[in-house]
């Protein structure tokens, strides 16, 4: 759909976000489903109030290129179960110990540590079981080439080895290939994974996926810088946890590196790259411009 | 081949534990690769010396069906990956706590919990990394089969569903339907899902993926009541953990139900079932016959 307004973009958004939450209410093992308490984890974190930016992107790259949201669904939730995955097992007392999460406990201070990181596991799991549901109306090479990109998003080669690195370089002074390496990895690889596996099921030919992977980049980039902001600047109730614990726990961030002022100017720069990048694409790509813009004006 | 002696088993057993060793070498992300600590610390618990009992299934069913070990390597390695996954996470404080596994330090005892917990993150995403492998070589309708059954098998349907109720019996008294459902998911789901995994890459028809599903369960229990045995029985340093540490945490356990000459019977009953459920099967199922017996014969 074409959209002008900033009432067009909010209605675009909250469509689509109630349609991926819907489906997750489907596709996600029942809490009743034994052994229960590991699908209510499941469910705790999954279903928890969110953006749903990894899905959503997945439906508006389809869009983009022509494809239909419906189409795109199961791999649109099997993003989001690779982000809560994450999310789990990052908050956990080994990893980041946080307690909270946008303001409700963490899964290991609900479920346990050994169900939160059980939880975790399956997730990922499950989000291979969602790709392959495509398998009933979409041709086998397409599901392939998005099982490919989002195992290597997921892995060492995406977002663990970007976790790692992000740990390792924790109360180290870093540089700025390093905090590229990690921005890149740790948040980059899995929003450039969604691009671009909503537009390989719909069909994309190479050289619109070519710009989409060059637009999913910037905007993962982008997404990651304001994340550094919003833990300096950002309002404690709407992030959800404490401001300034990046800061607390020295992570490698830009500001830290950069400064406030120049971590701004590069998000935005980033987006007008991102932006540039689909300059050929017709007006079934204006979700994915605003979507852009909405990542460096969000507050949380 | 046709195997009439133990020397021709062992021979074969041994060719395909290499040939898997050596690809796992290969495939496996070099030491040397940033982050290098994750890469070691996944070429630490996966190159550790093992039966490497669900690769040889993979390469046995498909040379059962007419398929050739080759090609269906990659996949035999993605289920060594999940497998060495799991192994990892059991092993975390947070779960079963050990500080050894075959005589060898666990991987948090050696890479810390953090790089532990990451590194069994990064093998369950290049098991699925494994498996597209074969898209340069095979029809992509059996990759997304073989992907469905992994991470079904994998997930809170499978292994994971089956840690979690294992975990949630500790200590209590559990009929038999539990401990049939812990046996079946811990452990029965990876074994069936390696037999089938290479019969589908090879071609199988739907026959004789039915006869190989039922030999996969036989061994897949028969397999869990002998480590439950070799717990009680074993030589401590054969089996590489503390003889009896099922028993102290009260497990769930076959001989804690059964007693040890029922739970015998019950393997023995098991491996018959699993050879008569492939008498169909021509002379290059042999291996698959004779891997059976050495399940319940091996003293490790």
């Amino acid at each position: 759909m074409a959209i002008t307004t900033p009432d067009q973009w909010q209605e675009y958004l909250i469509a689509k976000q109630r349609l991926v939450e819907k489906a997750l209410d489907r596709y996600l093992p029942p809490a009743t489903a034994q052994p229960e308490r590991l699908h209510q984890s499941i469910r705790y974190s999954v279903l928890a109030p969110g953006k749903r930016l990894r899905p959503v992107l997945v439906i508006a790259a389809a869009e983009a290129v022509g494809g239909k949201s419906e189409t795109v669904l199961p791999t649109a939730c099997a993003m989001e179960c690779v982000h809560a995955f994450s999310l789990i097992h990052d908050d956990l007392p080994i990893m980041d110990n946080d307690d909270y999460r946008r303001g409700r406990l963490t899964n290991h201070k609900v479920y346990g540590e050994a169900i939160a990181l059980l939880a975790g596991d399956a997730l990922l799991a499950l989000a291979f079981e969602l790709i392959v549901e495509h398998a009933e109306n979409l041709p086998s090479n397409r599901i392939v080439q998005v099982m490919q990109l989002v195992a290597h998003a997921s892995g060492s080669g995406g977002m663990v080895g970007g976790q790692v690195v992000d740990i390792e370089s924790e109360g180290r002074e870093i540089g700025s290939e390093t905090l590229q390496y990690i921005h890149h990895h740790k948040t980059g690889a899995l929003i450039t994974a969604s691009v671009l596996s909503g537009a390989i099921l719909a069909g994309a030919s190479q050289e619109q996926l070519e710009a989409l992977k060059f637009y999913g980049e910037s905007i993962g980039l982008a997404f990651q810088i304001m994340d550094d902001l919003l833990d300096i600047l950002g309002d404690a109730k709407k992030l959800g946890k404490p401001i300034g614990s990046d800061q607390k726990q020295k992570k490698a961030t830009y500001p830290r590196l950069y400064g406030l002022e120049e971590s701004r100017r590069r998000s935005h720069d980033e987006i007008d790259k991102a932006i540039q990048a689909i300059s050929e694409f017709d007006h079934r790509a204006d979700p994915l411009r605003t979507l852009a813009h909405y990542i460096i004006e969000r507050d949380q």
